[in-house]
């Protein structure tokens, strides 16, 4: 199974997160933009998440709340930015145990011989930001997500 | 007069404007965010700009139009991150004859005796995004910007 890469650099605001998915693009921006399909893979795989709005079109807001097994709630919120497509997806990020931390994240979507590689990259505000996300323990749940996204992904093209 | 500090590092992908204005923070806050005082300074002097909307609130959009001499139309638009605050203004920005281009642009005023610091962060989805907005002339465009607002905060307070 193909690995999820993700690009830290000193000194640099942003994270890049790759990942190959065997399946096509279509189906991949899919899972990316049907809440009823984002809902089933996002997040690390111990936290239950409830999606309160996500509106993907230009200006459409998104909001959803994580809940650990001892109950905490984790909320996040952001909007998009112009109408998602396979080529771009712009949306803000914002985890609202941090308020005024805003990131841009921009996923494009490349298929190649019916494969598709998903890039995320998130631009923060600051590299002090940038580096509290990677200590905030993000990479487990990058990871999960994108073990999570393949299992569904498989799921959806034996149907 | 004080003067605009543009901060431009190497492999950063940022821009970081600031400026000291002689005006309370609220009088500076409101030259950003209410349209018919943005058109009365935003961009370089021998432009002519019209706002074809701009809704200054969570989720909100906004797009203008820039009108050289010759008649040679530039076109912006972006959508607000969160309700606009004196103490952060969070919106991305994109020029349309570079779709696909965003930046995210955080705006922060800080008020020290009646002077206001403001100060805009431009984060870019890459170094080469960023370098293309600079090599576009922009340092003229928001050095104009920061003298014209100057003297519209002046009316304003002779008002």
């Amino acid at each position: 199974m193909s690995k999820t890469q993700i690009t830290v650099e000193p000194g640099i605001p942003q994270i890049i997160i790759e990942r190959e998915f065997d399946a096509p693009r279509e189906l991949v921006f899919r899972a990316h933009t049907d809440p009823e399909l984002v809902v089933q893979w996002l997040g690390p795989r111990e936290l239950t998440m409830r999606i309160e709005r996500f509106d993907a079109r230009d200006g459409g807001k998104w909001r959803y709340i994580s809940t650990d097994p001892e109950g905490n709630e984790f909320a996040f919120h952001g909007v998009f930015h112009g109408d998602p497509s396979p080529d771009s997806t712009v949306q803000t990020f914002e985890f609202e145990g941090m308020p005024g931390h805003v990131a841009m994240e921009t996923l494009t979507l490349v298929e190649r011989d019916g494969r598709t590689l998903a890039r995320t990259v998130s631009s923060f505000q600051s590299v002090e930001d940038r580096d509290g996300m990677v200590e905030s323990g993000m990479e487990h749940g990058v990871r999960d997500s994108g073990e999570r996204l393949t299992e569904l992904l498989e799921t959806l093209q034996d149907r």
